[in-house]
């Protein structure tokens, strides 16, 4: 939450005239992403983002995350879309980063998501599952089942400074995952990272998506069991099952998921806690006491994973088998 | 730079209707002002700005300074124009935080100011007196003379650690100021504090005046010596005559000095100068080095003030003497 990039008035404007984007108007750095610096940019043909990709980002993956955005934009998805310079060019350097211009999407993210947005965002996802379909680029997910390995083993013991017992539960879920995670189920383009903070919402309606750095190929139902942690648990962790049932109906109205999909979806569920418990307790191990992004709490994925460990049906997501 | 205090979806959507300012469309965090928390607000009537009030501002003040925006936008001066509610009140209630909304001004501010900035500043701070006459309030300068007394006294010998012999030189100054700092100068509304970061400009063009949070009624000359200091230095504190003598004509241009405004203005500036290295080495000393908000440096200031100790007439400045 933080500009970490300084751009200057004369460097900006220069920038601004080499996309054609008119004559700039004002810009401010904006208090969100945790990895990049942001600036919301008002030039004479509207309003976009700025983007400077900070040391945490590969910029070899810029090709495919804009690729992906032009790409979706192409199909409907309402996404930032990346704008070209006269070159043709939509990756550029401004302030020694590299950089990104992307139109603005008005929206809000939802701080108290309701039943109504969860089945806004099923549907979303849907959407985006079925037009990732046609993306020519392929981006292998780093944080899959070897990702999750390798983060258990720079955590070590040192997990159970986060809390008493939590190396040992990770250890367990991973041998268990590395038997049940399903090898087979259809796989296409993933946004891998969908939380509130990442789908705008103008009063009820769906207004896009946004946020697409973890964009992957993987298994789409696994996707949906990431939505389905980030949306279906109260702040008490507490599992809202009528959330649930909205997320997935809204998802299976544009593409039911298979029998396959189905059967494996606790299995999903339970590896997409565990990808966020590591992430969340590395980040927690890591981030010292004055920094300006606090760390997510671990806490909420163990019992989000506990939760999902109990679960002995799709049936309890609102999955219901085929008639 | 930052944002210390968060709102929630709903409290602004409520908060944008109360205002009448149709539906929210998107709000996002600014990274700007040291002392308050900004919102850039898109709603379907346009782009607002939302600031909570945090704790260094005291909210007695908040009236002066919302009524002199109404003011001067009603005299023509372009500034952020408080909107009033369906109550008629300027100021609100928002996560815990006294907050008004105000119209947002494009521009931007310049990093490296030319002449033809200096000379739009000066004109653009005349105009702002004039428009100032006529306004009814009054607050008194809590950083004149006898505030830069008291900061001397919170800073005593702690001085000297940021530099040595800056104790010795304040109490010098301060001194000499005690006996020479002119009291019948035409007074009124001033802006105390403008800065390039608080004009915007639109290519050459001066847009705006922008945090009128230090404002209050002093000497109307006092004014025209911070804003010298503030644009009339290099980087490397060397005094640049050209830009000063566009700042003083681009002021006289709409309000003349007076030969007795004329005569003080080396005091003037030395004063400017003083103010703003006593609150900086204050800032200096009270900011822990792991601060969202970096202070700055108090050594610009004395370099400034060494310079204007060494002036010997009021022509320095590009101020001759009437014909």
């Amino acid at each position: 939450m933080a500009v970490y990039t300084e751009v200057t008035d004369d460097d900006l404007a220069h920038l601004i005239a080499e996309y054609g984007l008119g004559e700039l108007m004002s810009y401010k750095g904006i208090a969100e992403g945790v990895e990049n610096t942001n600036y919301m940019v008002h030039t004479s043909k509207g309003t976009f983002i700025l983007t400077l990709y900070e040391r945490r980002v590969n910029t070899a993956d810029l090709p495919y995350f804009m690729g992906l955005l032009e790409h979706l934009n192409k199909e409907g998805v309402s996404c930032p879309l990346p704008v070209r310079n006269r070159n043709g060019e939509v990756l550029t350097e401004i302030s020694g980063r590299t950089a990104a211009i992307v139109t603005f999407l008005e929206g809000v993210w939802v701080r108290r998501p309701k039943t109504v947005h969860c089945h806004a965002v099923g549907r979303a996802l849907a959407e985006l599952h079925l037009a990732g379909k046609s993306f020519p680029m392929c981006r292998s997910n780093a944080l899959g089942l070897a990702g999750w390995h390798d983060i258990n083993e720079r955590l070590g013991a040192k997990a159970d400074e986060i809390a008493p017992g939590l190396a040992t539960l990770i250890n367990y879920e991973l041998a268990y995952l590395d038997r049940a995670w399903p090898k087979t189920l259809p796989t296409g383009v993933i946004h891998a990272d969908l939380f509130p903070d990442n789908v705008f919402f103008i009063g009820e309606k769906l207004s896009g998506l946004i946020d697409f750095y973890f964009a992957c190929n993987d298994a789409s139902a696994y996707d949906l069991a990431i939505a389905l942690n980030a949306w279906c648990f109260e702040t008490d962790c507490a599992f809202n099952a009528t959330k649930a049932r909205a997320l997935v109906t809204g998802y299976q109205s544009l593409r039911p998921l298979t029998a396959a999909e189905r059967l494996a979806f606790p299995v999903l569920a339970r590896g997409a806690a565990l990808r966020f418990l590591l992430t969340r307790a590395l980040d927690w191990l890591h981030t010292d006491r004055n920094a300006l992004v606090k760390p997510h709490d671990p806490i909420a994925y163990v019992r989000r994973l506990r939760f999902h460990q109990e679960v002995t049906s799709p049936g309890e997501y609102g999955l219901e088998p085929a008639a």
